[in-house]
């Protein structure tokens, strides 16, 4: 027998595409030079953090050495920290929040699990539209619920609403959404938006209980051309938003994200006490103490939008130039390709022999596409024109 | 029905006795003052972080700026300091520990989390000897493990080494010991440890799969009058300590903790895997950047001892100059005295009264006691001298 749980030694076993890639990275940049692998593998923001995270971390150094700088607070973080976020997404939401609707999070996957935990019983079910970020099912499993993906629709990725209506049943109690869309650069419009939550409505009435709709969004910040990416809070109250500074502020490391509850939910005390009981008993307890110090300070300021433009701009080039199929990505850092010859894994394999590190859509429950995460220098994006060539010319 | 899941609501309705009173004392600091309000609820150390820490924080806010300085790193913690900290932890402990046998964790509740994850099968169990930290049985039964608390030896809280070998059934995964001991302040000598390692050992073999044993020990550079801490690492190869920076060095709301897999336990490498991913899926990620930093920037260092050594000795007096019964702590920084009367919650409401917080013994799996923490300024303890008088008046 393992040393390990069956059910973890079956997870190793079958590990993240993401974190594979990563890995491989590393290897492979060791081997052939930090400069010869072109890693399109992990959401890792290359930009620096703003320059008001250093100025928050040098103020907040200077009353490191008072009792209590490092101290407890209530497990939904500091006060303080509370009501000048709930401030800030006030006008980010386009609703009228207050601190006791947010809870700070160990990240927005902090705040998921946190989430999960707090409202899920035994078999529950959380539904979510494919291709989606892997670890979504396996937050919901640590909790004892049931993951289930519905195909988003073919092509465009817009969410399925027929197939939301035909998969919801008594048993369903979270719809997670993300938009902007990781790993296919959708933006949800908000008449899709609307349609969804009509689903969620009629099926709440139905079973009598309410259908939590989670919106999962750190790409909130980063769309393009103009596009706006619409709030759920105003349009329901059980919406309930999980983000994080790991994108907008580069701060992916720091672990510092939060969970809001909207403020028209009834019950939204009762959710607020949970969450900050979950935050506690998994092993949280808080988010850390200088992360909330620079996120307070930092607050409103973010990475230059115009290098992510410009980047998004070189990969569309680079793969045209390449004859890939793909659909523009209209917010978050990722390209979600087709996959030349059809099988992913064999495709993510080719572009590795070129140093061109990708993930396939399998790793997004999407077998058939790639995903590119393009928060690296735009010259690493130029530079691996070449190989995506090449990988594209040894499918023919 | 709940907006919460019926065991969550559960647990709100019967929170932990701990925060509850330490919410209780924010109330009544603002009623009648900090210093009128003698608060010995909650284990948040008041003396300042180790000079080194600030220091650590100041020399990494220079690089804040840098690409990456908050960025992703591997799930177990950044390599050097996984390498730096286990070179520490070679010396502290006794024995050779390599990086790899280290896994940085969020806290020593989150590397309580993530081991628990790692390791149990649905409904495996987890003994511990009682008194004991309320939590632990949340964090077992957060990853559907089985929690059970044998009674520790009358008056002693020695480990009951029989009433072990009585408990221990095919089912047993994980014997969690924590010494020095909260609430206790007891610290497991030598000899103590070998008998509780023989009776896994011969149980081990018995099942014919090793037992864990799981040293929980934030305290261990808190022992006074000279009293040693064995380590059980190399006692035991299946020996797994968790611990955290939260006490030593006054850092508990940074969440920097870490697992130490013995060096010499088969399949460890699969250990450390199953918690880096553990650590990953419940959504910790990673121990925060900055935290990290910081403590590889102090390591070593720690809060002075001989402030906690004249506390320990000014509550004794506080105590015996009201007749209360109690075992003088070995380490840590709690005592448990009997609660005059033999009702430790009603015994608290008197004290809470004279305006003295502490934590009723059933907070801790085991009623007529009660837990101060002194990790209070010493003029707090002298302060709450005649409260202690009164409350003990009051039950006479």
């Amino acid at each position: 027998m393992s040393i390990l749980s069956d059910r973890i030694s079956a997870s190793i076993a079958n590990s993240s595409w993401i974190r594979r890639m990563f890995e491989a990275g590393m290897i492979l940049k060791k081997q052939y030079g930090e400069d010869k692998v072109y890693d399109f593998s992990i959401g890792n923001p290359d930009l620096p953090a703003p320059a008001l995270v250093a100025k928050g971390l040098r103020a907040f150094a200077e009353k490191a050495e008072e009792p209590f700088a490092f101290g407890y607070m209530p497990n939904a973080g500091f006060p303080w920290a509370r009501e000048a976020l709930a401030r800030h997404l006030s006008q980010e939401q386009g609703i009228a929040i207050a601190g006791e609707d947010v809870v700070l999070t160990c990240g927005a996957a902090g705040g998921l699990n946190a989430f999960f935990r707090a409202v899920l019983n035994p078999g529950e079910e959380v539904l979510t539209f494919s291709p989606y970020f892997v670890e979504y099912g396996t937050y919901v499993a640590n909790h004892g619920g049931t993951f289930r993906a519905i195909p988003a629709e073919k092509d465009t990725f817009a969410p399925d609403v027929a197939g939301l209506e035909a998969a919801i049943s008594a048993n369903t109690r979270v719809l997670l959404i993300n938009s902007p869309h990781n790993p296919t650069g959708v933006v949800y419009s908000r008449e899709q938006l609307e349609a969804v939550i009509a689903v969620l409505r009629a099926k709440s009435a139905e079973y009598g209980k309410p259908i939590f709709l989670v919106a999962d969004e750190p790409y909130r910040f980063l769309a393009y051309d103009g596009v706006s990416v619409p709030s759920t809070l105003p349009l329901y109250e059980y919406a309930v938003v999980v983000s994080s500074f790991s994108k907008n502020m580069s701060l992916p490391g720091e672990r510092v994200g939060y969970v809001i509850i909207c403020p028209n939910m009834p019950e939204k005390q009762a959710l607020a006490a949970g969450l900050t009981l979950t935050n506690r008993i998994l092993g949280f307890v808080n988010p850390p103490v200088v992360g909330q110090h620079i996120m307070v300070a930092a607050l409103g300021s973010q990475v230059d939008l115009n290098i992510y433009a410009a980047r998004r701009k070189a990969m569309a080039e680079v793969l045209d130039a390449a004859g890939y199929e793909y659909r523009m990505p209209e917010g978050a850092f990722y390209f979600f390709p087709k996959a030349p010859g059809g099988d992913d894994v064999a495709f993510v394999s080719k572009l590795q022999e070129q140093r061109v590190l990708a993930v396939p859509g399998s790793g997004f429950g999407c077998p058939g596409h790639f995903r590119l995460a393009f928060c690296v220098d735009e010259k690493v994006i130029r530079n691996a024109a070449d190989g995506f060539k090449a990988a594209m010319q040894a499918m023919k």
